[in-house]
C-alpha cells in the first residue's frame, strides 16, 4: 500500500446521540418501546428532547464510532458525515475533532437538522433508542471529498447509506474515489433489514469488486446469501474471494479470504453490559490491523479485543485508551 | 471407495460399564470423586462391585460407543478389542452382537478378568466413573484381525490405546492392514492428558499419513499443537493436509481439509444432561457420512445430531434410532 496521510476514512450517517437517565414511567408516558431503536421524525425528536431535563450530548453514528474506535488504537482516521449548521452540529464537529478524528464535511445551510439519537438509559441499564436522521441522509455527492478518500488507506462505507438515490450517489462517488486511488474498500451490511432491502445491490457491489472488505454479523450474512445455515453463507462469502470478517457474538468471529480462515475466540469472561458498539468496534480494531499490514489472525484478535472493550460498558464508544489494551494483550 | 462389508472397523478399549444409583454417601463412604473418572485396579473394582446391590450391566468404551452410533444410524460396524472369557466379556459381547455390530475378537483365557467402568449415578445426575482396564490393555497383535480391516472402508482408532508397547503394535498392525488395502485411517486423540503423554508420536502418525482422518476437541488440539490459541491449532491441523474434524462443545465443530473449512453449528437448545459420550458419538454420525460418500458439511452434521442425542440424557451411547433422527432432519 502506498503511503497515506489516513489510515480509514469512514462514511456514513454523523448521528448525535443525546443521553439521558429515566425512568421506566417516563418510557411508558412517552410510548417509547424498551430496548429497541425506533426512527422518529424531526417534530417528536424535539418533543422528547424538550422533556429531558439533564442530557450528556456525544457523537455517535455507525461508520463515525468505528472511526473514533480506530482513533482510540492509535490509527489516523477520517469522517465524512453531513450535519447542519446549527448547535449539535458544531457539538459533532467538535466531538469528532476533540479524539483526533478528520472532519471537514461542510456544514450544511439548509435542509433538515442534524441527525440525533435521543437515547433514555432505564435504571437496569437497557437502552432505547429514538433516532432522527435529519441532515445525515441528506449527504450528497458534493460533500465527498475525493481528495481526502484518496489519501486514505482504506474507505469504509456504512450499509445504512444505502437508503436514497442521492445516498448512493455520495457512497457510488466515495467508491470510485477510492478505486482511482488504489485504495480498499471496506463495507458493512450494518443490519439484517438492511440487508433485506438491498440485498441485490449488495451481492453485486461485492461480486462485481466495488468491495474488497465486507463487514457482516451472523444474521446479516445469512439474510445477504438467504440460507439459514452459517456454514452455507459461508462457503459462499469465501466463494467471492473478497475479505470477509464475520462476528458470531460470543462464538466469537470467523475471518475468510480465498483460502486463508481464521476463528478468532470472543474475549472470554466479559460481563456485557451493553452490546451496542460492538459491530463498530470490532470493524474499528480489524480494520487498523489491516491498515497497518497486520496479519488476518491478529486484525482479527484487534476487532475482538475492541468489541470486549465496548459491549463492558454503557456507550457504543471505548472508555479506555485501546491502544494500551492491544499493547498490553501483545497485538501491537 | 472399493466395496468393503463394514463402513468402519473400530478398534479399542473393551469396557463394560456396570452402572448403579448410589447417594452421595455411599461415594463418601468409598472415597469416590464425585463427577470424576479415576483410573482403579482390580481389587479395589471387585469391592465396589459387591457393594452395589442393584447395577445395569452394558457394553462401553470410546470407540465401542462409536460403532454403537454409527450401527444406530444405520452403518455396518466391527469391533476389535480384548476381553477376557468372564461373564463380563459374555456380557460385553452379547451386548454388541445384539445392536448389530459384528464382534469376534477372541476371548482372552489367561490375563486380566475384562475391563469395566464400575459408574455411580447421583441423583443430581452426576456420574462418577472408576474404571479398571484389565484385560482390554493386554490387545495384542494377535488379537487384530488384518482381514476384517481390510473389508472396512474406514479403521477407527481410539488413541487411548496408545498406552504401552504391546498396544501400539496392536495398532500398528492395524493401520497397516488397512493401509494396505487402501481403506481410510480414522483416529481421535481421546483425551488432553493421552496428548500430553504422547504429542510427538500423535503428530508423527498425521504427518507421516498413517492416518488421514483426525478427532479432536478444542482442548486435545490446542494440546497437540502446544498453543492457547485455537487459531494457532486449527491453522496447523490445516496445515497438515489430513481431514480434521474438531468439536469446540456450544461452538460446534469445525471441518477442515486443505482448502475445506466447514463451521457446523452445534444443535441449539439442547438441554445438556450428561456430556459422557459427545465425542463418540461425534465421531459415529461423522464416519458415517463420511463412509457413505456424503459431503463433509452434512457428515458433520451427523456428527452434530449424534452428540445432541446422546448429551440430553444419561449414558454415552444413543438410546433412540439416529438413523430416524437423521432422517427427520433431513440429512440421510
Amino acid at each position: 500500500m502506498t503511503t497515506a496521510r489516513f489510515d480509514v476514512a469512514g462514511i456514513g450517517n454523523a448521528i448525535v446521540d443525546v443521553i439521558a437517565r429515566t425512568d421506566d414511567a417516563f418510557l411508558t408516558r412517552h410510548g417509547i418501546a424498551k430496548g429497541a431503536m425506533t426512527l422518529i421524525d424531526g417534530h417528536r425528536a424535539k418533543v422528547l428532547e424538550d422533556s429531558l431535563s439533564e442530557t450528556t450530548v456525544l457523537p455517535g453514528g455507525s461508520a463515525a464510532n468505528t472511526i473514533a474506535g480506530l482513533a482510540s488504537l492509535g490509527g489516523a482516521g477520517a469522517f465524512i458525515g453531513r450535519v447542519h449548521d446549527d448547535w449539535l452540529g458544531e457539538s459533532f464537529a467538535g466531538g469528532t475533532k476533540a479524539i483526533g478524528v478528520h472532519f471537514d464535511t461542510p456544514f450544511a445551510k439548509d435542509g433538515a437538522p442534524t441527525a440525533r439519537s435521543v437515547i433514555m438509559v432505564s435504571p437496569d441499564g437497557q437502552r432505547s433508542m429514538n433516532t432522527y436522521l435529519g441532515a445525515s441522509v441528506e449527504l450528497d455527492e458534493a460533500d465527498v471529498d475525493a481528495k481526502l478518500i484518496g489519501d486514505a488507506k482504506i474507505l469504509y462505507v456504512e450499509g445504512y447509506l444505502w437508503d436514497t438515490e442521492a445516498l448512493k450517489g455520495a457512497v457510488r462517488k466515495a467508491i470510485a474515489a477510492a478505486k482511482a486511488a488504489n485504495r480498499l474498500v471496506a463495507f458493512t451490511l450494518s443490519d439484517a433489514f438492511c440487508v433485506g432491502r438491498f440485498r441485490a445491490e449488495f451481492v453485486e457491489l461485492i461480486d462485481n469488486g466495488d468491495v474488497d472488505i465486507v463487514f457482516a454479523n451472523e444474521t446479516e450474512l445469512t439474510s445477504l446469501y438467504e440460507t439459514t445455515s452459517f456454514d452455507e453463507a459461508f462457503q459462499n462469502a469465501r466463494a467471492t474471494g473478497r475479505l470477509f470478517a464475520i462476528t458470531r457474538s460470543e462464538k466469537g468471529a470467523v475471518i475468510c479470504q480465498g483460502a486463508a480462515v481464521h476463528l478468532i475466540d470472543a474475549t472470554p469472561d466479559v460481563a456485557v453490559v451493553d452490546t451496542t458498539g460492538a459491530g463498530d468496534q470490532f470493524a474499528a480494531g480489524f480494520l487498523y490491523g489491516v491498515a497497518k499490514g497486520l496479519p488476518l489472525a491478529v486484525s482479527g484478535k484487534l476487532g475482538v479485543l475492541a468489541a470486549g472493550e465496548v459491549i463492558a460498558h454503557i456507550g457504543p464508544r471505548p472508555q479506555v485508551s485501546l491502544k494500551d489494551l492491544a499493547r498490553s494483550a501483545g497485538l501491537i
